[in-house]
């Protein structure tokens, strides 16, 4: 079933305990698609750069069968770019620059093509721009899944109240879901933004694997733990990327399969974290990914 | 098969968000045994306390089937005391009192009718006393299980590393795993502590659940969410008490069972935080283990 990513394409600029990178390609929705399309073949996306985004990255989506009719490219102006630098625990990062250039005043504009599509990610972004993109949908798709983050609880909460009433899921980390709540248990954090509106939510705790939640169920998805992180830039979006794809493929929302699409993106994530920026994600095998899933189920098996 | 529980028994007066206790029992010692004998009837503890330490807290412990026998009470002396208030999150402590008392000069004196037990727990002690615990009894036992905190890798590392070489089990948590290895990766870590000598280890990661590590084999047990946590005081101490406690009872040192005693262990902690200090464990039930061990397997159960 089609897919449609909104989010940003970038560049960015990394620092990790491991190396640092020139300008490489960046932003939430290159993580996502280059997740999802792993599932999928259908997956759509809308973003918005500058005429300094290489033809190069344009080229390797497309050949991973990424449609970018929704790619919109500004002439004379630049593309967002954000720089930032790990510290020694990989937890905790300091932003260096954040150009916004062309995502300041991006227009999700919806192709034709993409009026059909029954997945919605929204990845990271203005939830201004995130309402208008549900909004110029004609048909409500069967799922809306929404990323974001506590600097838009900061500045826009009102808004980003208005689009979490609108969508079906829900995904931010555990600082982030104590931040919107007010509540530092996560069991009681996640039933108070239950009621706020998504019926499914997603608490992303980094090395700590995920929880998800839907009325009274709950599952915990451990990560998996890793001899090395390299980068954790993406992992959030390359997790979501995952999730969502693995559900547009099985077309079942129930919530033993949204158990297994958490695994999915779990396992996408702990590929992405191997590598600098995209690099590992665009080298992955059907038998690697196959392989990890197997070990995130024998992580946390046993029998009473 | 019997166990002896070496470790502290003491007063704790505790400060949470949730409220205050003046002094009330305490030290890894009690709540190695209350979780312990849960599992198995032949509990046998080395400990000292000061003549101020309440018959009522005796026989309480007495009537769960706990073997006092090694328990010395030092006349005209005074109980180890630890008073401590908690963070708002509760995952950060502020030590306001520590008297040691009669714990710092505490001999570790085995009665000949605890001579033939088969597992044997050492409760957070100075590692010298943890040595000659090990070297008091005349026959190894069956499993060693070691619990330690990160102040006797400040001040005396030497003598821990010697008691960790001596060990089946190391139990730590993931800041002390950590420093002990001077690695950032967990598995890494896991690795360099495997080879300092206990076969297997645990690393304990508080709200995010337990890890399991031997040989090539890692297990991953997520922490249940919790609606509230009123005092994590013995959360530690009441997990690795229901982890020997359990191994004791089954005799099965399998990885798989040991798996299974890493559930157990969550389950008997998940309880012991729900109150204030050993309130919780005095009135466990039966069915309400079994209930929480369900929740346990529920929480992480998946189906590729």
């Amino acid at each position: 079933m089609s897919l449609l990513a909104i989010g940003s394409m970038a560049f960015d600029a990394l620092e990790t305990p491991y190396g640092k990178t020139d300008k490489i390609i960046g932003g939430s929705c290159t993580y996502i698609s280059l997740s999802a399309c792993y599932f999928t073949p259908n997956v759509n996306v809308v973003a918005v750069v500058g005429e300094d985004f290489p033809q190069e990255y344009i080229d390797m989506l497309t050949a991973k069968g990424v449609n970018l009719d929704g790619l919109q490219i500004k002439e004379g102006e630049k593309s967002f770019f954000w720089s930032g630098r790990y510290h020694n625990n990989m937890n905790s990062r300091d932003t260096l620059v954040t150009e916004l250039n062309v995502l300041g005043t991006f227009d999700p504009v919806i192709p034709e093509l993409y009026q059909d599509c029954q997945y919605l990610m929204l990845g990271n972004l203005t939830p201004m721009v995130q309402i208008q993109a549900i909004e110029r949908l004609r048909n409500r798709p069967k799922l809306i899944v929404m990323d974001t983050m506590n600097f838009w609880m900061d500045v826009a909460l009102e808004d980003l109240k208005r689009v979490i009433k609108m969508v079906d899921v829900l995904c931010i980390n555990d600082e982030e879901a104590r931040q919107l709540s007010g509540e530092y248990s996560l069991r009681v954090a996640a039933k108070k933004i239950v009621e706020m509106g998504p019926k499914t939510l997603i608490i992303k705790k980094g090395e700590h694997g995920a929880l998800l939640f839907q009325e009274e169920k709950m599952f915990y998805c451990p990560a998996l733990p890793l001899e090395d992180v390299f980068d954790p830039t993406g992992a959030g979006d390359t997790f979501v990327g995952g999730f969502i794809g693995y559900l547009a493929k099985t077309e079942d929302l129930s919530f033993d399969n949204m158990k297994r699409a958490i695994v999915y993106g779990s396992a996408m994530a702990s590929f992405c974290v191997e590598k600098f920026g995209t690099e590992r994600m665009l080298t992955l095998t059907e038998a690697e990914v196959t392989g990890r899933v197997q070990e995130f189920a024998d992580l946390a098996h046993f029998k009473i």
